[in-house]
């Protein structure tokens, strides 16, 4: 019987409540301390026994964490935590700003490095369980094509570019797959396509009293870059539907390849996310991570790891042998 | 820059020649010879310079083969040839007989580490990335509930009973998934569902001169196990038929997990493969396969490995670098 994997929490916001409500999922691990930047005594954690502590208090290194999983933002949060609490810490982050990860990676490999610890970036699922269903789907279709459509989604970038618009009192913003898109891509054509084609946008705005509702639908549809390209839909609803029916975060997507292995003979691999919250379900690939952290630690290994480096059945909490009985 | 990695073909049936085909995909990687139990003279390579040898050939080891691709049965030949030939190389097999993958493993295994080789075991599709995907789905919702559809595909085993029908001339049979099993696990239904109840099957048929299509409909769809308990169709065509349209071999399925993370929040991954060619897709998953256990093997490992002791950036021929910037 192995220990329990004592688990640390960098950060209570939605991603934070997330992991500590997959911890309750996951019987071989637990929840050894949240470290907060806020009050500590602002927090209540599902558990009343479970540590609240501010955030200075993981300096120095604690030896009764095993993996700190942080749960802090990608622009502002993470470039510095990472690479900072893997000095001390194996660490999980969901690093996910695209362009960034070669530069994250490397900051956090050479702290990891220094310090003799595991540090996994870009956890969750986009980056993460879609990054690694495409690095699969085309290494067994080399000769193809790979798509990634996002929704139907709330865009947290959009909802906000929305709120932004003159007259506009709440809003939120869905991104959603063009079917017809998806219906070519699936039907094999490989030419790629620009996200503008492969989806849409859909907006739910509650209008300032006395606002123009014409005036905030143009606003909205020729706004650059976030709307002008796309085919976007702009509905007015009430404050009180909005906090009914939109509280919720939605999202999901699907990674798509179509691809040949001979003249005669195509294939297409399609792999689907459909989500109810965005945040619990990249908690739990988060928690699924922070125990490959530990094996790899345990195993000896050292530096940053992505998905791409970690044998997926360490990601199980069952044992190799019940994982070839039971899944193979 | 490396060095190619060289590939043997044990078995040139319709997967290996779909190994053959799929290592003109890879310019990592080429083919150093196939190997035989038929008159090696019988065999014409897709390149005529390629090596056709007797399979006797293969033992004492040779010294210009990477890693050896065993293209046989799992019923009659890789039980003894995936042991035999770990003795002598890293090898990779498509075993797939499930319930026997257990006792596979451990002989593999204890060849491949008597002699210091590396073994991957069940590389395809179901087992292998259908493999994968379940164990991947229930690390991320532990709490929820998996299940497989396969087809439409083509069904060996069933055509074969088929064909074994008095008053048949030939025939092919279809699984197919049942849309409204899927409806209901895409909906979250957690009930287990027997394999009648997710899947039809579709037959067509050729009658001998003379035979009675009622009597022969009525002995396909009562025949115990494999027809009785599922919803069954009968066609029946001509020969010409038979030979025009039904000669290919698609197959693929679906592998689902509904879960979730908290009582309001219920989620659903789905993994889709639609194959024109099962051999040929097979075969290029075991070339990935073939790539990842030669870089395993360069980096020390030894034993049997199956794809969960796989990580997946060793099954792409790109860089860790060139995979953390494209797909992550």
């Amino acid at each position: 019987m192995n220990a329990s994997i004592r688990i640390g929490i960098l950060g209570h916001g939605n991603l934070g409540r997330g992991v500590e409500r997959a911890l309750g999922h996951n019987p071989d691990m637990h929840l050894a301390g949240i470290f907060t930047r806020r009050d500590p005594t602002s927090i209540t954690p599902l558990d009343a026994a479970t540590p609240v502590l501010p955030a200075a208090a993981l300096l120095p290194a604690r030896d009764d964490i095993d993996v700190l999983i942080l749960c802090g933002g990608s622009r502002n949060d993470l470039p510095r935590q990472t690479p900072n609490n893997a000095a001390h810490y194996h660490v999980v982050d969901s690093f996910d700003t695209h362009a960034r990860i070669p530069e994250h990676f490397a900051a956090v490999d050479a702290a990891a490095r220094a310090s003799g610890h595991v540090a996994l970036i870009a956890g969750g699922w986009d980056p993460g369980l879609f990054s690694l269903q495409r690095v699969l789907a085309e290494a067994v279709l080399p000769d193809g094509q790979s798509s990634t459509f996002w929704g139907r989604g709330l865009s947290q970038g959009h909802s906000d570019a929305i709120r932004r618009v003159p007259g506009v009192a709440g809003g939120v913003q869905y991104t959603l797959p063009s079917e017809e898109a998806m219906a070519q891509v699936r039907a094999g054509a490989r030419a790629p396509l620009d996200p503008h084609q492969q989806h849409e946008r859909e907006c739910f705005v509650v209008l300032e009293a006395g606002a123009d509702p014409d005036a905030v639908r143009e606003a909205i549809v020729t706004m650059p870059d976030y709307f002008a390209p796309y085919r976007t839909r702009v509905h007015f609803i009430s404050a009180e539907e909005l906090a009914r029916e939109h509280a919720a975060m939605p999202h999901g997507g699907f990674v798509l390849r179509s691809g040949s292995t001979s003249v005669a003979h195509a294939h297409l691999i399609e792999y689907r996310l459909q989500l109810d919250s965005n945040p619990e379900f990249t908690a739990s690939v988060l928690v699924a991570c922070a125990r490959a952290v530990h094996r790899l630690a345990c195993a000896g290994e050292r530096g940053a790891k992505t998905l791409f480096d970690v044998p997926p059945g360490l990601l199980s909490r069952h044992s190799p042998e019940a994982l070839r009985r039971h899944c193979l």
